[in-house]
């Protein structure tokens, strides 16, 4: 107990807690004055500029917004000043609390908007500002063509430009100091007004002087904003979830994490990337659900793994029938030499044989006669789980331990965690958490199951959480799917909160599933994942196409939450094939990589050689995806050029499926699609070069 | 000189200024400890609660909202916690900075977003924010009513329901404490079961409960935001311009202040609320532009009022010709006894005769031969007009200045200022020089006129301008009248941003009018006036239908910003009786008010009966108004439900145009409608009761 208590006095409110100043709220603030300014007070009444709405900005700051490594950070703002001077205006930007800014010239889009971009090139916080001023030589230099082209007298503006180069010079040093003071003179002197203005309105001279622009009065903008960097895992990839114990194929008994180990190889074949696994620790004894959650279980009944902790550990054990925590070490490393990661579940909550509820029975709630409170949701029980009381007094203690957990496993190589009902502990505590975590490990990826409230799930995922579950499974039809993904791709959420679209979990087997029959599990699969960057499948149940549900219910029938499975692997109805193609796809291996929309960054995009079409109605024969709003003819896929691939003229072209591996001679804008849900019920269409015709030959000419 | 000298002490940055914070950005923080809390730290990991998107909010709070006298100020957050407790929310408001916090408790509506209100009963500053807790009360209450409705064995529940109250009792005093003690043992004793339900679910208990609330882990949100309040006229009124030197009927020489006194009765006849005038002070005579902006001026020409200052005096002074100031006051005056206010304009720059150009020729900025620059928008040159330099070492002298100019009109009876090219200032000048001159005339209004970029007119709007110039001259067609009032009207824009829609001013005589003939002019009124709360012409111009520009230009030919007109008030042609009937219907003196789009607060509404139909196109016949986005078939009136006049199935009612005084039966949800240009262009149609029908009447059953 003692290292527990020992490591209390750390355990304090989140790093940067969530009642803490980002930056100070200031709209725009002067500079420190400069050495030399005069002292007679702060120049705010001088200052001219306007910054605001810089952006990328979650909640006006209070969060960062999200981004991945390698991928160019852009960066806007609104900048104007008062009359008609030009401005000028800098990005400020840096790795977090570390060296210098950098600064990297923003330039003018239209209506006052201003632009500059960053690649970020580490894992972790990087933050970023605006400084913007006058641009007086530019001001000048503009007003001074306009006079010439109007074939005005300038000798007076030339005299004003020399006053200007003069201060400026006053800011260089040695050689250039001596050439602007020339050009200074040049500028005064009786030479032909033509020679000055070109002089004036020279490339050299600009550069110059915008390097020693006079920033005493520019304004900074009142924040400094952060973004966080992910690895790119975190932003992609195929997540493949699995109950070890029923990786076998013994019946009678539960397979373990090293037989388990076989099914890697094809896990790895499907291209997924990340093996999920449902908590691997000792299950409770008492009130053990049994088969299909019976409130009591019988004598071999394994319960559920989500009821954690029993006589031989709690949160940082292995389950004895899986094995040691040296095979859990040796699956993660056998993953790994497949090129997949293991993803492991984060449930904070206890089994009533959990060791903590004997050490530490603060940290729970109990009721008037001394017991402890099992979880609810009146009017269902749950008796096999007690939650914690994160309101205790010693909640300190509390959080410190619950890090401690995913710290023990982050020591033996697990990056990724799949947290479970996240949004019933308190937010505060998952802020820290995984600050916390993520300072000790950046790469650590954190996955948040929160099924709950639209603001609920979004405040998740804007206080950390890497990922996010969705409701997607239970958005089916065209209008849900064009409603839900505008949200996610085309709204500030996307600043903040990235989608792993799960097309089933073994908590859901939606309707859509249970009598779509194996078209309806090909085409959610496409569309998980074309839409999303991240998506998942549980998937023994999705390979096979398991729908049998309990009846009325999105529960599968003979659930593995509480029960050994054994699969027919080799079931000849299986879609392995399919998910192959779509994952190849999505990697890039059968052409251009397939961008899904939910990751496509705001800005814009170089055309999208890839157009996707799927099917949202399994028993039906007509097309009805393809374009945003404007239902296409039935059959036909309409403007071709909204997704980039050519305009309605273009000449003739190739589409490649890199489903079923057809091509199609396609032309111009519209063109004729058909899906057959029995054989593919989804396109993925590669944009080839178009095909020569004999007008591209010479001798046609 | 010192008397300026001696204001400088106090001409500092902004009161508020742009750099100030306006309250730490904190996103939630804990109350301060009440007394007896435990002292071992602060409570922030307790903290369950998130407050976010509270608002209305303008710039993340940097700016007030704006709201009128006597409104019901509306106030929205986005509450929620972990789990699934209940809480409770209050709104606290104030006048800014007086006394106590006002607490109103917040209704839940969906999706975890809270509502509460508050009645501006002042003019200035209202200041909100919202704090929340977990209501454990209410929590118990509703878990015990879901295992009660389950049947379930509800003991325990509540022993720990009598546990809350004994701790709610320590914060009650005498009676009530004891009546909550009381009832803490009724739940504790062997009564029924049923009995003790009764109990704690009663509507007494709840109340005491709410009342006693334990706050110490409450959350208050980070920011306290404000309200600006206006009186109504700041929101609500119809502007006439006139120049009073062009009031009589001398063709010869200018009319004076005491003869345009004579126009005063018949626009206050036409509904008009507020005269606003062009400068009144000498015109200066250097460079003085001459009729039709005529380089140089001839003998007698009487240039522009916007050319302030001569030897007579500056921006304190009236100009001779016009009166003496005793004159101006006495304007003033007559005015008021008709219900009408005036305007001043408020142009800062100087003619080269200003007594400033003399005094202070700091303010100005020098050639490098040492004269003073004029204005120029290369390639045009202002000889006429010297810019003050707001960036010269003085600008605090300056500012102390300017803002003198205000004060002393406003100690003369003026409350409304129409700015002339505000954003050719700086803002922050601006933002200091209201925040001055209304903290000592709290009604001032400033009517801020920017024809720039969209930005830029926000930005002046949000720094405290009351009002703004829009777009809205050149704003006709359907199409662009939809997407502009769509923007000023239902988007954040509407919370800081008042549009003034000034249907013609004397720069600006738009194509539409110059070719439109007296429609286009009933027209372009009846759109101002129902579009805006607030709106204006520049008067005798727009009543006689003067279409004569500048050809190729939007300038009025012989414009009385550069010589005296005088005006054929008689002439059959002129609208007056049609923009009486317009102002009166805005009045409600034709039955219920017309409700300017513009002016719609966000919150629900009730119904409103007044359905507005103007044409666009003023040589052609179809109906092109009425609802939002699906065009009608030409002459039909669209979804009346949609304009909350009734369903579709309603009965036979009556609608009245209160402009032709026309009467039509009108039944169900689409009507027949026609709009004659050369007769009557617009409706403005009133639903009256229902008409009865013989169905109506007993014996008919």
């Amino acid at each position: 107990m003692d290292p527990k208590r020992h490591g209390r006095a750390e355990a304090k409110a989140p790093a940067r807690p969530a009642s803490a100043p980002v930056a100070p709220l200031r709209r725009s603030r002067a500079r420190p004055a400069p050495a030399g300014r005069p002292s007679d007070g702060a120049p705010a009444g001088r200052l001219r500029l306007i910054i605001e709405n810089l952006r990328p900005r979650v909640d006006e700051g209070r969060y960062p917004a999200k981004r991945a490594l390698g991928e160019r950070i852009e960066i806007l703002a609104d900048i104007f000043t008062d009359g008609h001077d030009r401005i000028s205006a800098v990005l400020r930007h840096r790795v977090e609390g570390e060296g210098a800014w950098a600064e990297t010239a923003m330039e003018p889009l239209a209506n006052d908007l201003w632009r500059a971009s960053f690649v970020a090139q580490r894992i972790g916080f990087y933050e970023f500002t605006v400084e913007a001023w006058v641009d007086r030589f530019g001001s000048w230099a503009t007003e001074l063509k306009k006079k010439c082209d109007a074939g005005q007298d300038v000798r007076s503006e030339l005299l004003e430009g020399a006053a200007t180069l003069r201060a400026a010079a006053t800011r260089a040093r040695g050689v250039e100091r001596e050439w602007i003071e020339q050009q200074a003179r040049l500028l005064e002197s009786d030479a032909a007004p033509e020679t000055c203005v070109e002089l004036a309105l020279g490339s050299e001279l600009a550069a110059t002087m915008t390097r020693l622009a006079d920033r005493t009065e520019a304004c900074l903008h009142d924040r400094v904003l952060r973004v966080r960097v992910d690895r790119e895992r975190a932003r992609f990839g195929a997540w493949y979830e699995m109950f070890p114990r029923s990786a076998g194929n013994d019946p009678a008994r539960g397979a373990t994490l090293r037989e388990a180990e076989a099914r890697l190889p094809e896990i790895a074949a499907m291209g997924c990337d990340i093996v999920y696994l449902p908590p691997v620790h000792p299950i409770g004894r008492t009130h053990r659900k049994g088969a299909n959650n019976a409130l009591t279980a019988r004598p071999g009944d394994t319960g559920s793994p989500w009821a954690i902790g029993a006589r031989e550990g709690g949160h940082k054990a292995v389950a004895p029938e899986l094995g040691t925590l040296a095979d859990f070490e040796h699956f993660v490393a056998t993953a790994r030499e497949f090129g997949l990661e293991i993803a492991l579940d984060i449930a904070f909550q206890c089994s009533p044989d959990h060791p903590y509820v004997r050490e530490h029975p603060e940290w729970f709630r109990h009721r008037p006669d001394g017991s402890i409170k099992y979880a609810e949701n009146p009017p269902k029980k749950y008796q096999d789980i007690y939650p914690f009381d994160f309101e205790c007094e010693d909640w300190r203690g509390l959080w410190e331990e619950l890090k401690s957990v995913v710290l023990f496993w982050a020591a033996r190589g697990v990056e990724v965690f799949r947290v479970d009902n996240p949004h019933t502990k308190p937010f505060r505590f998952w802020e820290w958490l995984i600050a916390e975590v993520q300072r000790e490990h950046p790469g650590t990826v954190f996955l948040a199951e929160a099924f709950t409230r639209p603001k609920v799930m979004k405040a998740l995922a804007k206080l950390g959480f890497t990922q996010s579950y969705t409701y997607f499974t239970w958005r089916n039809t065209r209008g849900e799917l064009t409603e839900y993904f505008t949200e996610l791709t085309q709204t500030d959420v996307r600043d903040y909160m990235r989608p792993n679209l799960f097309a089933n979990t073994p908590d859901i087997l939606h309707e859509y599933l249970q009598y779509g029959g194996r078209p309806a599990f090909q085409i959610r699969l496409a569309l998980a994942a074309t839409l999303g960057a991240s998506y998942g499948i549980y998937g023994p149940a999705f390979e096979l196409c398991e729908a049998r549900a309990v009846p009325g219910t999105e529960e599968y029938q003979d659930s593995e939450k509480y029960q050994v499975r054994v699969w027919k692997r080799d079931d000849p109805a299986h879609i392995r094939d399919f998910i192959t193609r779509v994952n190849q796809a999505r990697r890039g291996e059968s052409g251009a990589p397939v961008r899904p929309a939910a990751a496509l960054p705001r800005q814009r995009q170089p055309p999208d050689p890839v157009l996707l079409q799927e099917h949202t109605r399994p028993h039906e024969h007509r097309a009805r995806r393809g374009e945003p709003r404007s239902a296409p003819p039935a059959g036909r896929l309409g403007p071709l050029a909204a997704r980039g691939a050519g305009h309605p003229g273009a000449r003739a072209f190739q589409v490649h499926d890199v489903l079923s591996d057809a091509r199609y001679p396609w032309h111009g804008g519209t063109n004729f699609v058909r899906l057959e849900p029995q054989s593919m019920p989804a396109h993925i269409l590669v944009v080839r070069r178009r095909i020569k015709t004999e007008k591209d030959f010479d001798y046609y000419l």
